[in-house]
């Protein structure tokens, strides 16, 4: 078994790398440059079409692609400590957050990072960069969002158990700072939550 | 246990439907007009902050938002038949499958019923022409990728077996195709899935 990745900032190969080490799973790690484009090169496509990572590449031969994906592989492995989730309600509900997260922070996100920044115009030099001024106020707002779904107290996303959702978050804040979207400063729940997941030696995978 | 929903076109709501037919498990569901913003209204939000369909409610009051994470649930009380995959690389090709097609088809097909789409200007007048119009060229481009990757000759996007995937993939398809994005024409692996998949029951659903 090989996990194919990429050094931080990248943010999807790090939710890989937090859930192994909240699962106390090593895996042998190869490291793909982004930089190098080595991730869109012929012998890596081969692996996944898309020319993205991480992907994970089982002894038999299947690479499964998405971070998620390969997250759960692991947990059906080896589910404890249960990221996804245990009883159905809280298998739901992780769910239900890991996708807010994306579709609230990850997706606006993306956006100001393919759209408004500098770094990616050289990959992509067709950026609609009023869209992705845009996206920064939508980051903004829907953290604002977060940070009141938060403020009821609970320790962590989904509840009072560590799961997915956290990672996903975790990384999904971690790359927004990279590129210049921090936490609004009243945003006290949220940055709270971010110091204590933060604060996880998993954190520094 | 009650299911807020909408009507077709609405692709989130249909996903839930299609997935219980193949389940065959029956809940009592409410309809919540999104042309009337039912959705939006307060009393609505107290459900799902984020006011949108589908909403699950359970007996104990608790609310699961998120069409896969209510799907999810049901696959936890319900495991046959399996549809999130059976053994670890089945739950994890499931898995990449769904966020291919959530990422390859879902995201740009949302950007054009967004940003270009005269039915959704009224609800959302800051409309970023261009950016759905470059949308509509992402959505066929990537239409062509899953035929290329359903030219293999497997039965379901994920193998062997009709999974969760495709049933995202076949609501894409069929919201793709009521805001004017079609299935290229010489797509003949992607359109074959598209007929054989429709022609399961639950596609009425």
């Amino acid at each position: 078994m090989k996990l194919y990745g990429e050094n931080n900032p990248a943010p999807n190969p790090r939710k890989v790398r937090i859930f192994l080490a909240e699962k106390g799973i090593e895996v042998p790690q190869v490291r793909v440059s982004i930089m190098k484009r080595e991730h869109k090169a012929p012998e890596f496509l081969k692996k996944n079409s898309l020319g993205q990572l991480p992907v994970l590449e089982l002894d038999d031969g299947t690479y499964i692609a998405e971070s998620l994906a390969i997250c759960r592989y692991f947990e059906a492995l080896q589910p404890k400590p249960a990221l996804f989730g245990e009883s159905a309600i809280e298998q739901a509900l992780v769910e239900m957050w890991i996708r807010r997260a994306e579709f609230r922070l990850w997706n606006p996100m993306s956006q100001v990072w393919i759209n408004a920044d500098p770094r990616t115009a050289v990959v992509n030099p067709n950026q609609f960069k009023d869209y992705g001024e845009h996206n920064k106020k939508i980051v903004a707002n829907n953290m604002r969002w977060l940070d009141g779904e938060l403020s009821d107290g609970r320790a962590f996303l989904a509840g009072s158990s560590f799961s997915m959702a956290d990672i996903v978050l975790l990384c999904g804040l971690d790359f927004s700072h990279f590129i210049g979207l921090d936490i609004p400063p009243e945003c006290g729940a949220l940055r709270a939550w971010h110091a204590r997941v933060s604060a996880r030696p998993s954190a520094a995978a």
